[in-house]
């Protein structure tokens, strides 16, 4: 919260006390959604209600619509009925959509039953789409025009419909059935004579999206095309929404979060840090580190194993987690390049080869100069070339191998259509420490073992 | 590349071996610029050239903007200066700055002298913005207004200046100083009658950047406020440039790319993986694997001065692996879930005592269910109820421990003004083996050191 917005907030809780509400009406509707949420934030619930139910009816319904989920539930909870219809019909669908995603069913109900008959039924629809699909992030307010129309009667017509529709920018040519045939953007329509007709302005190269096609898909194209907006068809070609740019930057930022916390291995958080029940984030922790716990004590089991070279030569297993953890760093890095690199479709999985022969090439040149550093502290430790070359050489090889691993794990994720993301960080790192120790008294066994 | 695309490819290479150039320009001529520069990887280096210098002068500037640094280079020298030049004139001036940015001072120089003198001046003036700035990403290229404007006058100025403007959808109003006054939108000035001016109009409480503004924050405004397009000032108020939102959602990605790159503890890469050459990925991985390796061998040292507890209870040794391993991984999840909140505004650094408490919290629980089941495991392992004890209280102390470590890092980093991103992965992981190892020999030693 900037400094300026919070003098505000005291403002406007000092009219709230004194009742001055004409004035707390002035001051919230210069306001954007976005500060007036930060204000709210500062108040009582009391004086949240008191606040949000002077607001006009559109700004409520967009300060709603900014709230995080468990926000939004205890706001539904404090509102009356009438209150939350108004809100209710008034938001966008694409956010009214997103509200009732992530509420219990029962409170979806009552919400459905608040909303007008065409409201309703607009709303049914779009949850009827798969989630994270173009279909479930559209909205269908937009403007669409007939072929035959002059570019004078589709400003006319902009107008009388601009209120309704989350942008102008782009108007969609549609044909009798509703198919999409093109789209003219207003700055073209703006330039052109008024007698015109769309027939000969508009651009039939218009790029779609199908309402099954993923979220991240709409993304990549409205990027690729630098677009405002992407239409969405259904199968037939009929169009039936569009995504704005500013809910694809936020699917982009999202996307990307839920990147990190795979990377991180852990389920995917939806709501921000503070709004997210600390019980919610042991849920989606606990699993992983778990599952990782017991997979990583292989390396006790490993270690049982070569007791009798452990026990000869007890200098080897201080080398140990620098070994494995050398490996484990390698391993994320590559992982971590190959992974960012298929989610912005930099990389193809199906040139794997050449992605192979990259990281070999990288590994091998990391391991020497690696593998050369440590058999240099190894010699000084233990006075033991054995022992140097040892540890130098197992160093080498597994930072090469886990350069490699890290490489083509989330390569075959993606062949098996597993979220890539998943392949990183701890997952690695547990992958990497079994294979390092492996490797290292593999060596020492063929290098000491017949002393 | 999609299958239709190709299919396009492969009638244009067959057009240009038959040099049928006039229907090589009547394909390119409905095709974007992205779909452009695919075709183009596909052909040979002559073709490319060729191809290339059949577009239209402005597909042509764009389809070049589109490309990766490397390609640009190349493309370069490979051009005659009559072709550069045009190119060079023609393109928007954000892409240009982004070009002059990764060109080797030569070739930079070569460039500027191409340039009209116009062009030339307003280049060098925009690379003298700091990097990452928002003086650097702008585009002066926009429509600007005076208050006494009417409607119509306005309207038809956007007419005239339409071409070279990077976004007509808002009119920035300022007078005769320069200084921002105002914001109109298109869709404001199309339903307003023609007669009224700008004056009666124009939204006074304009969201702006400064030039010597962070990128990240141009982000975070047009984001937080849904705006496609955020006037830049200088430090009078003057209007100096706009960032447009396509741009402002590239940010978005590199500043995610980043961090994805810190996070695993390495030096960021601003090409794709393809393009980056892999001597630049050995250059910023090798020096971090290189510190990282000298600060893990550290916890040679710790084993070594415990050598005697180790020699008495050498079952302690194969528990290392695992205990430091879980260890890392409980700090990579909290690294990531705290780094993520600070990067997306949802954590203030000034609340860390909250953060701490949850984290305390949240540590204590997974670290009491880890080290339940690894007591477990390691009863059935040493048949020793005392190990089992040792190993069961370390891991949870590491985890708890760990749990904190991992969120308190980058909030000291963000104190520090160092990038929250770099306190993750490999290097909280290394920091976490090191105490992780301390603790559970300090805990053995107290429990074991005296039988």
């Amino acid at each position: 919260m900037t400094v300026s917005m919070r003098v505000v907030a005291v403002e406007i809780t000092a009219l709230l006390r004194q009742r001055d509400f004409r004035a707390v009406k002035d001051a919230l509707s210069t306001l954007k959604p976005a500060d007036i949420l930060d204000i709210l934030r500062e108040l009582d619930p009391d004086n949240q209600i008191l606040l949000f139910r002077l607001l006009p009816k559109d700004l409520a319904a967009d300060t709603f619509a900014e709230m995080e989920s468990d926000e939004q539930a205890r706001f539904i909870q404090r509102l009356t009925d009438e209150n939350l219809r108004d809100i209710l019909n008034t938001m966008a669908p694409d956010d009214r959509t997103d509200l009732l995603e992530e509420l219990p069913a029962n409170v979806v109900k009552h919400i459905i039953q608040l909303l007008s008959p065409a409201e309703r039924h607009q709303a049914l629809a779009l949850l009827q789409y798969p989630e994270d699909s173009a279909g479930r992030i559209m909205t269908p307010e937009y403007v669409a025009a007939r072929p035959y129309w002059s570019v004078r009667q589709t400003l006319d017509h902009i107008r009388r419909v601009e209120f309704d529709s989350e942008t102008i920018y782009y108007i969609y040519v549609i044909d009798d059935a509703r198919h999409l045939l093109g789209v003219v953007s207003l700055r073209e329509l703006l330039i052109a004579s008024p007698h015109h007709t769309l027939q000969d302005l508009y651009n039939p190269d218009v790029i779609a999206a199908r309402t099954t096609d993923d979220q991240e898909t709409v993304v990549h194209l409205m990027k690729r095309y630098d677009l405002l907006a992407l239409p969405v068809v259904d199968s037939e070609g009929c169009l039936v929404g569009i995504v704005t740019i500013d809910d694809a930057m936020d699917i982009q930022e999202e996307e990307a979060t839920e990147d990190f916390q795979k990377m991180a291995s852990m389920g995917p958080v939806e709501e921000s840090y503070f709004h997210t029940h600390p019980l919610t984030l042991i849920r989606k922790r606990l699993g992983w580190l778990m599952a990782l716990l017991v997979t990583e004590s292989f390396t006790g089991t490993i270690m049982h194993q070569q007791n009798d070279l452990l026990d000869s030569f007890v200098v080897l297993a201080f080398f140990i987690p620098t070994i494995i953890g050398a490996g484990g760093n390698a391993g994320t890095q590559s992982s971590t390049l190959i992974i960012r690199g298929l989610a912005l479709g930099e990389i193809e999985p199906r040139r794997w080869s050449r992605v192979l022969f990259r990281e070999l090439a990288i590994g091998l040149t990391l391991g020497a100069a690696l593998g050369l550093i440590m058999a240099g502290r190894a010699l000084f430790t233990s006075h033991n070339p054995l022992i140097a070359l040892t540890v130098g050489l197992a160093l080498a090889i597994v930072i090469t191998l886990a350069n490699i691993i890290g490489a083509l794990l989330p390569l075959t994720a993606r062949l098996f259509r597993v979220d890539p993301a998943v392949m990183a960080g701890p997952l690695i790192t547990t992958f990497v420490d079994i294979t390092a120790l492996w490797i290292y008294l593999k060596v020492a066994r063929s290098l000491l073992g017949h002393i």
